[in-house]
This record gives C-alpha cells, structure tokens and sequence, in this order.
C-alpha cells in the first residue's frame, strides 16, 4: 500500500565519543524512507539545496524511494550537528541550519496525493498539516513532534493532534506534552487529544503503542555496540509504518508485529553513522532479528 | 518445592513526595517472604530484636512463612530510613540502623537444610556464603546484592558467585559489577563470574533474564499510581523464586513465566507502603494481572 513520508533530507555532523563525522547524509525523511524502503517502497516529500549530492539522491531512488516530491530550492540543504555523551543518553545540539528547509512549504505531487499511509516527520505543525491536507483520503497518519514545538507551537500542535490517527513520542516529550510523569497516564491524557494510537519511544528502554483496542510494550533489541543514535527514531517510524503499509491494515496484529519491526530497523540504525549500517541491511537481516527478537520477548 | 530466603526483618520509616510513614514493617526477607509465600511455602531464617512486635511475626506466620529460623536477639531490629524524589528514581538513605543485623550469622535449623531453592538477599557476601554453605544440596540458588559490597567486599563477592546459580542485580549494579556500560556486555561479564543466570531488574523498565538457554526480556507491568517502591526488588525476586519453587525445575519455560510473575508481584509492592497492599492480594488478584501482562507482551 502507498506510503508517504514527509521530512527533512539533511547534512549531520555527528560526534562521539569514539568518533566525529562531519556532512553526512541524514534527515527524518531519509531515515525513515530508507528504514520503510525494505518493506514498502515509500513516496518522499521534502527539500534540498543545489549542494545536495547527485549521488545521495540517486542512491535513495536506487532503493526504490520514489523522490518525485523532492523539491530542490536555491541555498544550502539543511544541516545539523550534535554530540552525543558517552551515555548515549544526552545530545548536545552544535548546530542547526535550517538553510532551504527555514521556508519550507510541503508540495505534495498529484500522483501522490492518493497515499493510504502517512507520516509526518517532525516540523513545525503547521507545516505538518499543510502537507497533511495535499493528501485526498488517507487511512492511517503518524506524526512525530519534538519539545520544540510542545514548548511554542502547543496550539497548532493540538490542532494537528485532530487530523492524525497516531502520535510518536518519547518519553520525555509525552511527559511535557501531558504534564503527567507516568507515562501510562501521559499516554492516556496525549490519546485525550485526539490521536487513536500512542507511540511511545523509550531508546534503549524499549517502546509502546497504545490505543483503544491494543496496549503492546516490548524492550528494545540488546544491541551490543552503539555507534550513532542519530536517526533511530525516524527508523522506528519507519520500519512501523512500511509494515503496516506492506500489510495493508491497523488490526492490533498487525500493530504489534510492525512494533518488532520498528524496534529492528532503530537497533541496525544504531550500529551505524547515517544509513551505513540500516542502507545496507537486507530484507533477511531484518527476518532474522525480528526473529531473534520474537524469541527475546516470547513468554 | 521448598524454598529458603535468609535476608532482613527490618523496620522502615519512608519518606515521600506524598507522605511519610515510621517504624513500618520492612526488610528484604519480608518482601521476599511475603510476595513468595503467593505461590510456595517460604522458609524465613533472619534475626530480630526485643522491639519487634509479635503480631508482625504472627502475621507472617499467618501467611504460610516458616518463622523457625527467625533468631531473636539482644538489642533492636534492623531500621531503615529512606526519601525518594518525585521521579522514584532517586532515593536518598536518611539512617540505617543495622541494630541486632551488625552481628547477624545466619543459623538454618536443621529442619530446613534440606531446601531446594534459596534466596540470599543484600548482605555482606560472607554471611550470604555463610548461610548457603548450612544448605545441604540446593538446586537453585540466586544472590541478591548491593553497590556497597561491589565497592567494599569485591573479592568476598567474586567468591560467592562461584557458589550460587543466578544473580540478582539493577541496571547500575551491573555496570559497576561488570565495568561495561552496555547491559547486554555487562550480563555477559557478571555470567562470566559464575551464575548461570543474570536477573537484571530496571524498574520502571521492566527486566531481563540471561542465561546458557535463555534470554528472556519484558516490560515491567504499566502501574499508574506508585505509593512506594521500597521493596520492589526483594517482590519481584520473592514473586520469580516463589513461581519457579512451585513449579520444581528451572526449564526456560519456567524461568520466562516466573519473570512475569515477578513483575506482576513488583507491581503490587509499589502500589502501597511496607506490604499494604502486596499482602492482602489474593492468588486471583495475581492471575489477573499475569494475564494483563500477557496480553501486553504478547506478539
């Protein structure tokens, strides 16, 4: 079934402790479409400055990444910078430069507007619903936010909460989103809002999805060596949403297994900077950890 | 099949962001003893002072808790004071009274030296060693520890791993324990230390078991409302210990099912203080939620 991501194609500078690597291809969309690509074929939306790479852009179309939405506006791609503590835990942002993405007004295609599956990676959200509203009737809309917009946007965000059927967060965010500090209770009180289903991203702690017929919590693949948490979330989304875009249906069965699916694809995305790792990644690797992960969580 | 705990009888006074209760009946023998004696007959063997009150000891009794080798001597019982932050996750200990428990060398009656699966709670690791070598021909045996004796007892601590089947530790005990800040690398250092199993408790986020045939991982159980998690560990090890004493092997069937239960016993400790409410549970309160717990882990 026809999935949509709209998001930032970006350049990450990423430092850690073991590492530091500068210009790298990155952005919500990329990860996302990268992660769904190996169980749907998704539709991207975003944009990049002239300096993008040729090469990036047709590698994403290599894996099947319909790039048609990609607009290509005069100025410099957006660009981000962040070190990581050796915890993993806490980010420092270095930098961010909007560049082409500062004015940045969705343009979904015509042949695009018929997508049943929809994601809104995080942006502003008014700009999520404006890309939102190009699409004619879609089945099941996800959309991501960071505590950016909690914190100054908490109107149009709530606006936005009207018009999606699920809501991805972590755990901080669902606390300050909800005011509550359980997060069952802060889950119930986002899903209040208007979202039928709560996505919960805990890192390394796990991730749970809530709604009205489905409550399923799983921990997070034992990944033994961190390399990069860039992207991990934007790969959970993807690797949830290209299951259940492949599978056509929102049953809890479906719900739950596109959960495994997520939590494979954020664990190969950690073991790696950019999409080294995940882009790289077939779809027997995916079968054989969701397998090993079956096993994990198998009572 | 029986099961053995030598550990504290204790009295606690609990500080948190809600109330403050004194003198509340505590210890990790207690927790243990009382969240066990739901699914097996427990064996107690600790120590008490003049102080402790009769009807605490008659209450235990009541619950099916072999007070046999419980020894009362000269002085006062074991006291504890503790204040947790609003998150749960800090806690600050405002006394410890060791009392009657400074000098405390554990003495099996000869009536339970034939038990088959024990637990030895926090204690300097040559009393836990102390007490298990009274055991004739234990099957199963999981030590609990503490940062303290990490720091303080490492070699005495190294020696007692040799002798016991599963370790008991949180998230930051096994880090320290092992040097590793990754917990899967960290379980598989401790197990390199002697236990066959590592029981790794995280709380709020859940809790894994690793060992040769197993490795089994699961959320902990969605408690909306914490009172006081005093006592959560020693539960949950009281729940695990209890379901697979009743059951009479270790099979990984065994040990998956018993996490549950353990989880499911955690999560009624904390929703009281000392044990208000795991104490008034009834088996069918605990088949209720091990089958909420199922449903929530289950692909």
């Amino acid at each position: 079934m026809s999935l949509l991501v709209i998001g930032t194609l970006a350049y990450d500078t990423i430092e850690t402790v073991h590492d530091k690597r500068e210009g790298m291809l990155g952005g919500s969309a990329v990860y996302f479409a990268v992660a769904a690509a190996h169980f749907a074929p998704p539709r991207l939306v975003g944009v990049i400055g002239k300096d993008f790479q040729d090469e990036h852009l047709a590698g994403l179309r290599e894996r099947g990444i319909d790039c048609s939405g990609v607009e290509v506006a005069d100025g410099k791609t957006f660009r981000w910078g962040g070190r990581y503590e050796a915890d993993w835990n806490t980010r420092h942002t270095l930098f961010t430069h909007l560049n082409v993405f500062e004015h940045f007004e969705p343009k979904v295609p015509d042949a695009m507007r018929d997508s049943r599956f929809v994601f809104l990676a995080n942006a502003h959200p008014k700009i999520q619903l404006q890309g939102l509203q190009q699409v004619d009737k879609p089945e099941f809309v996800v959309a991501d936010t960071m505590n950016l917009w909690i914190d100054v946007a908490l109107d149009d965000l709530k606006n936005l909460l009207r018009h999606v059927d699920g809501l991805a967060l972590n755990d901080e965010e669902a606390r300050m989103l909800s005011g509550e500090s359980n997060l069952i209770r802060a889950a119930q009180q986002v899903m209040g809002m208007g979202p039928r289903y709560l996505i919960l991203k805990k890192g390394e702690h796990g991730a749970f999805v809530m709604g009205e017929d489905l409550h399923f919590s799983l921990p997070a693949y034992p990944v033994t060596e961190v390399i990069d948490p860039t992207g991990a979330g934007d790969s959970f989304a993807g690797g949830f949403m290209g299951a259940v875009a492949a599978q056509g249906n929102t049953s809890p069965q479906t719900m739950r297994k596109a959960m495994l699916y997520g939590t494979v694809t954020a664990s190969f995305c950690v073991q790696g900077f950019s999409i080294e790792d995940i882009g790289q990644r077939t779809r027997m690797d995916f079968d054989e950890r969701y397998a090993e992960l079956l096993s994990i969580v198998t009572v």
